[in-house]
């Protein structure tokens, strides 16, 4: 598994080429990325001279966020998708393989209803990411409270997800998988055991504070193993199943930190390295 | 526009030959029927016995219903797969082109999980069909106390239908629509001319007592003509944008009829007479 | 049916935008752009001045081209791609619903495993459209020069066109019917009648020099009613199963005609208002 | 892997129970069969009793056949399908995971248009067997001399096979990757590197004379580790990918051989210890 980040709990990293220098000093191998800001990179850095860069700094993009807005208007959804093909296009060109978007787990809408638009429109993206042999991660969202934050429940869980995946029908749609939503589930190793490696698209790592799990907030993370996630039976259950991917730490807070990027750089690799020790990794 | 018959309504008009006799001396031009009284019937006279009987009478199998029970478990499902194939194949044999379900508007699954779970095995029902040139008509269920009949709402017009379809996602899939669910939609003419000939594959027709419209009940159906439904306005629309299939009577009803089979085509032939001529129809 | 214009063998009509006005002038109510001229149309005069402009002139836009070289490598089908999402952005805010492209009837390639290829790369192009409501039209290329011109046959029929579109398995795809292709197959009226309308997606319409059908070339076509094309039967075949779309002159020839664009656009008129007039349609 | 057996080249091993002791007696883990022997074994055993003699015998049946004519008339595609679902049905129920067949690489049809039709075909199969959690595996046919067998040239080679599957779209169809037609397409160890193990669904191990490629006749195979393909290779590029699943001996001969099959089977049994050792494998 390749150790990565994703901005979220890491204060000031700058623009994107600042980011992957910094995860690479702290031991980093990828880090998750806009395909506009990748784009713009190339514009001014040229093709090669990011491409230089990353190999330089033995960074991969993991993955990029999903430019499109798929959960609202028609009218919306259609905006974005120019710029899905633009991202796809600059992603591929760097041989990024992975894109992701996450699914709330309720909903004002019907929800069979946005379940059907929902399905049709995230193949729609699907298609156009799988044109650039670029996959399509959706991140099942656990903590108990937004499951009743809007009107109707939608889904959360690794079932239904895998149930929605299908519905969609598009070999290259996999699942995001987030310890936190994981933990939020009360989903265990042996549920891990259940999957293939292939249906795993991304992964995220971090931690939940001790409390009773249907009081854990979304936007409450720790720093993986400061908190009460079993992260080695998380990371053994992956490699158990053979992922090979990158594991992206994501630590939503509701303030952004304040400390030096450095430092939480730091903490970040010492995280890193515990886990990852404990789970018998490299 | 093709004058057809379901069953419902009729009392027993007996197996299918003779139900298809009936329907041509009573000046019906279709009658739906099970792929497996079909199979049976083909298995007794023949093939060229089956379709000469048709043939002879004027008569055209409208819509088989699908054997599948894609409501319940994985395991159900599955089970009736072999068959629908075999269904299909024998519809194919007599030139059927139909297959039908409906859909209920409410359920004790999870709203979202089920929409996705019943995306797939609807497709999967699709293909079959569509490897016989057979389309696929679902039935929007429109009576309110069915809306709440179970603990989460589905969908049950129009709209969120041709949502359905569309995640779906297989050509040949439209709408099974019924004067009665157009009308507890409180759906119009206009509704109707928004739509184009092709997404509807059949059309059924009845008639709803003088209630309110949240109070009409599914199993409480009148004979086209008889109640409150503006049948003509539903045909002229089902016309003006180019509607040529068949148009079937079914009439559910709390017990079945008691009246003899004769009396009842005829009271349905006068029916139709009156509906279609108010129409503009011959 | 909606006479309908393409540039093709009208010399220099201008930008868009004094092609819309001259077809208007000559009673045409269609015209086919490019996707490009006329997001640069919109980008000048406003969405609300380019719709402005069209329902004054009573002119919509019948097609744009596919601006994805799909019959090449990989990368030059994947560069195509965000430009058609836009191309299909725009044409979507104009009300446009049809996209063509041409099918050659030979190739370089293996024919096999350039249609395994086709398949895929057709149905992402088909995949984006549909995401802005726009039909996807094939166009089988009849000419015998062109099934030998390259080392492979490839499909040039009504038939292998159909089953085409079948293997790409998307409902918005359908046929580009141009008459002359109909011709130099040896179609008939009752290959026509075998279709649905819904299954026509755009109309081409031009005539033929009256040599051996295995000799006429693709780019040596007459205006219609001047060549050796059974006109009269294309329309009434068209017109007998419900056809009610755009029929779009395109006259391709050696090399462009040097008279003015009013000439040839009255001798256009001239030539929709014989053979329409001579099919029976207005 | 696995160690597994077809009939090819067995001579008489009898019904398939016998095959599925005789197997396990000489250390194979796997059989194929047909789906009908399945029911039919079922239909007498019960399903208990069948899964008993198999879990007994620790041998799993590594795949069915494909029981559809998928290469010859409409007609005879659809009469395939009822069995195929059965056949599906039954084989879920005993948990076998995959279904093949192979493609011929000429035909006597336009190929391009029998790859339309191909493609449709095998979706529909793949549409069934993915209801019951079955993949499905495509075999590529690598001998000379079919390739110029029929009129026109099909495909043969991983990259078509490849590009074939994409064109089909469906995410349980993958290859069956048999040693001898990675020999005859001279493919190569890194050929086998570039695939992903998920892409493929079913092995099959031979061996072939040492005659000048072009020369090897499909029907002339020898016993593992007998002939001139380098097996190590090919083993050990399959475990370089992780390829997990079943590899079944395949040897097809111009005559099915006399000896006793212990006899074969005992000599099959050295076969694999020789080349799986010689792999590093066990």
């Amino acid at each position: 598994m390749i150790k990565g980040l994703t901005r979220a709990g890491l204060g000031q990293v700058g623009p994107v080429e600042r980011f992957a220098t910094l995860a690479s000093q702290f031991g980093f191998g990828a880090i998750d990325a806009g395909g506009k800001e990748l784009e713009d990179w190339i514009a001014a850095a040229g093709l090669d001279g990011v491409n230089s860069v990353l190999q330089q700094a033995k960074v991969q993009i993991g993955s990029i966020g999903l430019p499109v807005e798929w959960r609202q208007s028609e009218e919306k959804f259609r905006e974005g998708l120019p710029r899905l093909a633009k991202d796809a296009q600059t992603a591929a060109q760097l041989g990024v393989t992975r894109c992701c978007t996450y699914v709330l787990p309720s909903t004002d809408e019907n929800a069979a209803h946005f379940m059907a638009i929902a399905t049709r429109r995230l193949r729609t993206c699907a298609d156009i990411l799988g044109a650039y042999g670029i996959r399509f991660g959706l991140e099942f969202v656990g903590p108990h409270h937004l499951r009743t934050r809007w009107a109707h429940p939608f889904i959360w869980d690794i079932n239904s997800t895998l149930d929605f995946i299908e519905a969609i029908g598009k070999s290259n749609v996999g699942l995001l998988f987030d310890a936190y939503h994981w933990y939020t589930n009360e989903a265990t190793f042996e549920d891990i055991l259940k999957l293939r490696a292939e249906q795993i698209v991304h992964v995220h790592i971090n931690d939940a504070p001790n409390v009773p799990i249907a009081k854990v907030l979304d936007n409450n993370r720790l720093y993986p193993g400061e908190g009460a996630i079993d992260l080695v039976a998380f990371l053994k259950g992956l490699q158990a199943i053979g992922y090979t991917g990158v594991v992206s730490q994501e630590i939503l807070t509701p303030q952004p930190p304040t400390a030096p990027a450095e430092e939480l750089l730091a903490r970040s690799q010492r995280a890193f390295a515990s886990v990852f020790a404990a789970a018998g990794l490299e």
